[in-house]
């Protein structure tokens, strides 16, 4: 069981995790649990939660309808009331069980009731896992904008169990695998040189590699937890991903983050050459590597142009310049915060022509 | 000018705190500049403070509707949307102009947009000013219940014009004076006998009483952010007040805070003499005072039984038991956290009797 120490939090990660969350409530005086699933983790997770944690047996469950498109105010809305209905003081503990959405919006409407009440994670995804659970941001979409409305609030602690993983399917791990290759990229040459002979879908999940991912991000979140410089190196892939992200998911298209931001690595990685940030052969590396895995999205000319709308209106631009996290070599990283918008164009073009 | 020092922002007060401010904003690099106000300081403290900040000519302007039935939600779904039609982003200062309402509201969503950006609060009103903009709480209403969802963020910095006040009627800075009285009564016995000697509405809000007011609350809030035990002390007069104050909204009668919280202080008071913590004549001393300055709110039965529900419902009850903050002697206080019900009843009798 790996123990990773966050500032204020510790994030457990294997087998005996969920046991260990039994003992650490127990130490604690909460005066009620709170349990916020998703259909998908009420029926898969919850049950193997319950058994670790007989502690929780007492707890109330607040379930969520499944989906990105619920991260939003009317589904905050909809849990303060429920939090009210339950009586939940501010000793009461909330559990978050489930992904990025129930990760997020949980931890939201967390630091928020009663002005903020003590919350744990237990990400349910690989994607949640390695990334949206780590780093202590909360948050809700909103009019079609990312995490638009948020806070920055640390969970009490995040216990990481990678038995859950074997509930998803292939889609699902990729979706995850995507980030553990973005934080490679920006941040260990060696850790990307091993990812970059991983081929089969179980080896993307291992307790190794989940473990070292965080161990990355952990220690760029720990040196810059307000994001004033470093923690924006996470970025990378994110600055076109996030806003075709944003396109497809207002064209009510099928597409998950970890896919728009492969797409988003792939043509930042055309940036980052052109801006001889990388070598051609980097370049090149990197983007047969993610050819290999997965499939170019389709972008029509409409989406086109709601991403360069989506782009410039992103929450990391700053004075209405566009900010992008770059790798300079492969394993660092450089901030650029003027990229035109011209190679934006370019680099969408050509991703077009990919297949 | 007064500069009250708080953990990490000041407290500027005086009729040169607008110009002061226009110095600060000058020296910081925002993008972008809005100014959050109602209808009421739109018309009445806007043009002063465009007079004073030249440098907030080029400020976007965000108006509420006045009213604290306007502090909940969907306001804030409104002032995010517009927000983000501004193009507001993480470098942009939100400033808050005007009452409780405002920089409560105010507060809670510069605090959750994009996570958080920057934010000042000019209070308006006298109970904003003494009261509602220091401490770093910021909330909105929800379900009826006051400040129910909402966020502990400090500004960067509160100015305060008393001039403001002038636009005033005598009922509003009554209002935010019994705010005065309270912390008087639990933190500074000199303070309180001054006060005792003011008779006239224009004494009650002078730059002198306004920033001893502020410095005795920044000190107890300094000490206790977290509202662990010291901060605690600010609710005398609000155990009964908030429940007077509840009653009477579920009835839709006009009551402001202040009005509800001074009834608050004259029946704690009597509670204070029955646990021998202050003296007849030092009880008698705090009700003449407020019984010369403010007029006694009719309580009929329904309202009675009505004050004896939501005061069993407090969020400031722990395990059931009523908690109260009372003078020991005046100028001190005492936490209480076994008050028995039938001492709340007789002290409602005894009020009733007053007229």
């Amino acid at each position: 069981m790996a123990n990773i120490r966050s500032n204020t939090y510790s994030i457990i990660i294997g087998e005996n995790s969920l046991p260990s969350l039994n003992k650490f409530i127990t130490k604690k005086n909460y005066s009620k649990y709170i349990i916020i699933c998703d259909d998908h983790t009420l029926e898969k997770c919850l049950p193997t939660l319950l058994f670790h944690c007989p502690k929780l047996h007492e707890a109330e469950i607040i379930e969520l309808e499944s989906g990105e498109d619920k991260k939003n105010i009317n589904t905050c809305i909809q849990v303060w009331g429920a939090l009210t209905d339950i009586g939940a003081d501010k000793k009461s503990l909330i559990i978050n069980l489930g992904g990025g959405v129930v990760t997020d919006l949980g931890g939201f409407v967390a630091s928020t009731f009663k002005r903020g009440v003590e919350f744990i994670n237990i990400p349910t995804t690989l994607l949640a896992m390695v990334d949206a659970s780590v780093g202590g941001k909360t948050g809700i979409d909103f009019e079609g904008i990312k995490n638009h409305i948020g806070s920055t609030q640390n969970p009490q602690a995040i216990y990481i169990n990678p038995e859950f993983l074997k509930t998803l399917d292939t889609r699902q791990i990729k979706n995850g695998y995507a980030e553990i290759i973005k934080i490679a990229l920006i941040a260990d040459k060696v850790f990307w040189n091993k990812l970059k002979k991983l081929k089969e879908i179980d080896e993307f999940y291992t307790e190794e590699i989940i473990t070292k991912a965080i161990e990355l991000k952990n220690k760029i979140v720990l040196t810059d937890f307000y994001e004033q410089q470093l923690r924006k190196s996470l970025n990378f892939g994110h600055s076109i991903g996030h806003a075709l992200e944003s396109a497809l998911i207002q064209q009510q298209k099928d597409i998950l983050h970890g896919e728009a931001v492969i797409a988003g690595l792939y043509m930042e990685s055309m940036i980052a050459h052109a801006l001889k940030l990388i070598s051609v052969k980097e370049k090149t590396e990197i983007q047969d590597y993610l050819k290999r895995l997965f499939k170019p999205i389709s972008i029509s000319k409409k989406t086109q142009q709601s991403i360069l709308h989506y782009i410039t209106h992103d929450k990391k631009n700053e004075a209405g310049k566009l900010c992008f996290s770059l790798p300079k070599p492969i394993g660092k990283f450089q901030l650029y915060n003027d990229v035109a918008i011209n190679l934006v164009e370019e680099a969408i073009n050509a991703y077009i022509k990919l297949k």
